[in-house]
């Protein structure tokens, strides 16, 4: 909202700055920061007394960890919702569309997190992974429907890496043509019938990517500020991507399009990657607190939903990395245990547990994580110049 | 040496990126990275039987620490100057003024630790802190001297943040004015005469950036992956900056001076990214290695030394503030013991100890110190862009 004493610019200059996409970012950025670091502490004796998890808090098990409670991604996602409000241009409705969709997760995160705390007593149970889908389906199509609404083409493209021809969903009426990555003349034309089928495709496709990262994250937090750390990086290196888009110079400059509303989805993924940083500040090792599922889930969507929203689904494997090899190395997991008679491929998945078997200590694994997460998001951004 | 590629490019059209600063700092930073994470566990035996300190060797004190090595810093000036080889412009005479403090400040650093693992038993002996101050002036006169020779009017220049004026120790002959900071028209005319105070200003002032900056980064040392860490964020922040000044369009638009030879600066600020994080690879908590006084030193001169060249000697106590709070934290102990009767202000300094005796417990301890570095150099960069 603040973003409205622009207005009174002509009365008082420096307020011009609440106009500047990149001031309203770092605004985000620190405001969700610092709501995150100072909300959690008065917190604290609530999330120990209310979201324990009930097996942690039995006695037939020896006590291996520390009683920590679950379910702080609620401070997150309330710092990054309320920093949203603040600095964000609220007649925008992309906005409205992230954030309704960032708490329709958390809330299913949160269903997660209460049945752990309240009715079970195994860290596996909870949510059943097929009702966890069908959810994140429904948000997806709720979103993705919102996002085209809004957006109309700029959200049936997907923008490869090294590449300048997007792969268009479905094309404008002007050019029906199919345009996949890599190639300079379009794979084919279309036939108007064939647009529903599009459209299914545009759906499912997006929908997974919705599904991916949001469960790639919730895999991820499994170690004491490896997912908040790595999420810092992946919004931050798509807060850098959105801002290009929403320049229409940079945007020229690296043959990406030019989507003016973008700016307000790097003010969003600034909001995230603050929000994360200051719930890093306590979570980091030994950690208080837990973001749980409800963090988890609620920000792998988020940080999916500006990916799909700026046409950038295949960057995220990449600024994402850490998710995307957490998610698939259970996929194989299962796949191998499935097919080869049991046998494994790790030692345990997903994977930061292979590498804990295999001996690596603790703060060491979650910062060597941090690297990997950090350079791949500089890969990320650097592949947008290598087209 | 690879930018000679760049002149076969109209055989590989690929090749020309050779000649671009931005491809070419991206590969110092990982080619750094990637020889210093290799090099380190090869050479671990070798620093585990010659560099341990004989104060953690003696058996009359009860073993609190594990035998750690120090010197793991000569792996990592290595592998930055071998990097900087590889990808720099090696005509560009500045890379060699860095190159050769460096190294000079690497052997003031390296006899400091050698005569700590042989000779003494107390972790506080070694070099004496005038002749550590007396050899850093050396380099400072040498480095400034050369740069100054190489790039004239440019080193005699002191940008201030938020501010466009500069501030200049000897202004150019069509110009004789001093200007400073935040304000619109100069400051005073100088007449000729006072050329050599000016001088001997810029030298003096100069110098107190390299020595308080080196021994900053010395001091921030003392704990696993503190110092390595910071220097990521602040080295990437200065590359950022190098490469603004370096490019015309960026340069004009932010009003900071244009420098040509600012693109070589920047891939040796990535090249010092690169080295601190693949030693930070290793050097995490639990570290096997410490970089000692032979990094430490060596480090912060190098950024002390990008700094001055850009004239940005002004955005270290941003940018680097956990060195800035750590030197002054030092400082302002000591004068206190020593003018208030010998109260202290911090229950032990430099700053890490006193947080670590509030109970901060230890990786989160060094993971917030990296927290505070990776904002203030966001905010470092946000300065340029607010005149």
């Amino acid at each position: 909202m603040l973003y409205l004493l622009a207005d009174w610019s002509t009365h008082f200059g420096p307020l011009r700055l609440f106009d500047y996409v990149t001031f309203r970012s770092a605004g985000a950025f620190l405001t969700a920061f610092l709501l995150v670091v100072f909300a959690i502490p008065p917190l604290l004796p609530f999330f120990r007394k209310h979201c324990v998890q009930r097996s942690a808090r039995t006695d037939d098990a020896p006590q291996q960890k520390p009683v920590t409670p679950l379910m702080g991604g609620v401070v997150i996602i309330a710092g990054i919702i309320l920093s949203t409000l603040f600095w964000g241009k609220l007649p925008e409705r992309t906005l409205f569309v992230f954030i309704i969709a960032t708490l329709a997760l958390m809330g299913l995160g949160m269903v997660d997190d209460i049945i752990k705390t309240r009715y079970l007593r195994s860290e596996k149970d909870g949510v059943k992974e097929r009702t966890k889908l069908i959810v994140q389906a429904v948000v997806a199509v709720f979103a993705i429907y919102a996002l085209y609404k809004t957006h109309g083409a700029v959200t049936m493209q997907v923008y490869c890496p090294f590449s300048r021809q997007p792969f268009q969903f479905l094309p404008g009426t002007e050019n029906i043509a199919v345009w996949i990555p890599f190639m300079k003349a379009p794979l084919c034309y279309l036939p108007l019938p064939l647009m529903p089928l599009c459209l299914i495709i545009m759906l499912g496709f997006n929908y997974a990517v919705l599904a991916g990262t949001s469960n790639g994250v919730n895999l991820t937090d499994g170690k004491d500020g490896l997912a908040a750390g790595c999420m810092v990086f992946a919004a931050l290196a798509f807060a850098a991507v959105a801002y290009l888009h929403s320049h229409k110079i940079f945007a020229d400059y690296l043959s990406i399009p030019y989507i003016p509303q973008a700016g307000e989805v790097g003010v969003y993924a600034c909001a995230i990657a603050g929000g994360c940083l200051g719930f890093l500040w306590h979570n980091c090792a030994p950690a208080p607190i837990y973001m749980g599922d409800t963090g988890s889930l609620a920000l792998g969507g988020a940080l999916s939903l500006v990916a799909i929203m700026l046409g950038q689904q295949l960057l995220l494997p990449i600024i994402g990395f850490i998710f995307f090899i957490e998610a698939v190395s259970v996929w194989l997991q299962r796949t191998s245990y499935r097919y080869r008679n049991g046998k494994r491929i790790f030692l345990m998945a997903p994977i930061h547990h292979h590498y804990e078997k295999k001996g690596v200590p603790d703060p060491k694994l979650t910062i060597r994580f941090w690297i990997v997460a950090g350079l791949c998001a500089l890969i990320g951004l650097a592949t947008l110049k290598m087209r």
